[in-house]
């Protein structure tokens, strides 16, 4: 039997149950992960997340497109934010992409005791859910949290992923965040946008995020990639 | 306007977002909390908490009272152990005992940038909300977890405990955390206790917990007490 586990933030992974044989799927709804599949699917070759604002500079200085914002704003040295429809332009096509993001990065990097760590986000819930009961492993849902305070749209995610997964006979569950992160999908998922309305984040990031980013970031399967984790950059296995 | 926080583990506390004027609510439900209100509502004097087995041994070696337990288990040089029933003892009304737990002492320690300590269970939930609303101050509410993991009882409680206080127009919340317990209490209030069966923990204590205790564990208002943490000692406000 496999198990499905859920970290509502950064923190508490330390102290998550499961050991071994398992992939993490970070998450992070508002932005990072929904702008790394859009990226992904859209073509971009490769992102390589970085964690502080200093290095994205750097990494600009030595002729990178760097995709930068804190707090929702986009740095001025910056060649792009994080929002989705920054990342679906021509021109990034086949390109690679520096990536720094507040909250996002910091998960990705942290998940290096799993044997895999993928992206997840609602635009790739159905391929991810697919691709990790194939893997038949343990799975770890990290949520990137906003200042490691839990967040709603991550929460609802992590619950919708577990309900896939868990779906499957070879999987279960001894983990009362997934259990909670269950019960508040089954609350969400018939309004996902009026749901994920009340989450804070999304006030917080009101006036940068436009109504376009807001509709794309909670529809379901826009983008079916599987971004993996490898060798400090982002790509996709499926593409 | 006064705010709601809810933090689901210890290790989130430091990044809770209220930082003046506040009331910390400790909530262990499994089992530290209901046994601090069943005790000074059945007439115990007070209730010194201690963090270590250690410590515990040399509270009983000088003469104390004292509940230890860990993992569920009393502990061989310990008077009783840490179940609400063990604390409704004529023997013990109007004597100090000293309480070693697992989770729920370390979240009281952990409080103390509070302007009050309080301690909250399902059994003390009305009489702790209108409290609450009198002081009329920021509210956290602290769950003590299962070895930093998240856990639903207390989680629901969180809600519960919300719920009642954000009924009142001088409350409100930004705190996803809060708005996630609001959800699972409104799935778990008509049936409490078939709602937290569900309940790693309760599988974990299963063979530990009484059915009796379990009862009681998720009645509701059964011990009208405002357990509150000062000088190193839990006294009632209201007794």
């Amino acid at each position: 039997m496999s198990s499905v586990e859920v970290c509502f933030s950064p923190p508490l992974y330390q102290y998550k149950l499961t050991k071994d044989d398992f992939v993490t799927v970070v998450v992070d709804v508002l932005r990072a992960t929904t702008s790394i599949c859009a990226a992904l699917d859209y073509g971009i070759k490769e992102i390589l997340p970085v964690k502080g604002v200093d290095v994205a500079r750097k990494k600009k200085e030595a002729g990178y497109i760097v995709a930068c914002e804190r707090d929702g704003k986009v740095l001025d040295f910056a060649d792009i934010g994080n929002s989705a429809s920054d990342f679906r332009k021509d021109e990034l096509i086949g390109k690679t992409v520096v990536f720094s993001t507040t909250n996002g990065t910091q998960a990705i990097k942290m998940s290096a005791d799993a044997d895999q760590v993928l992206a997840g986000a609602f635009s790739n819930l159905d391929a991810l859910s697919q691709y990790l009961l194939d893997q038949k492993k343990n799975v770890v849902i990290l949520c990137s949290a906003w200042k490691n305070l839990v967040n709603l749209e991550d929460s609802v995610f992590a619950g919708a992923l577990a309900a896939q997964i868990l779906q499957n006979p070879a999987y279960d569950t001894e983990c009362d965040s997934a259990k909670a992160s269950l019960d508040l999908w089954q609350q969400a998922r018939h309004d996902l946008k009026g749901y994920l309305s009340k989450a804070s984040h999304r006030h917080r990031l009101k006036h940068l995020v436009s109504d376009e980013d807001w509709d794309y970031t909670v529809r379901c399967n826009t983008a079916p990639v599987i971004p993996v984790y490898e060798n400090e950059k982002i790509i996709s296995l499926n593409r």
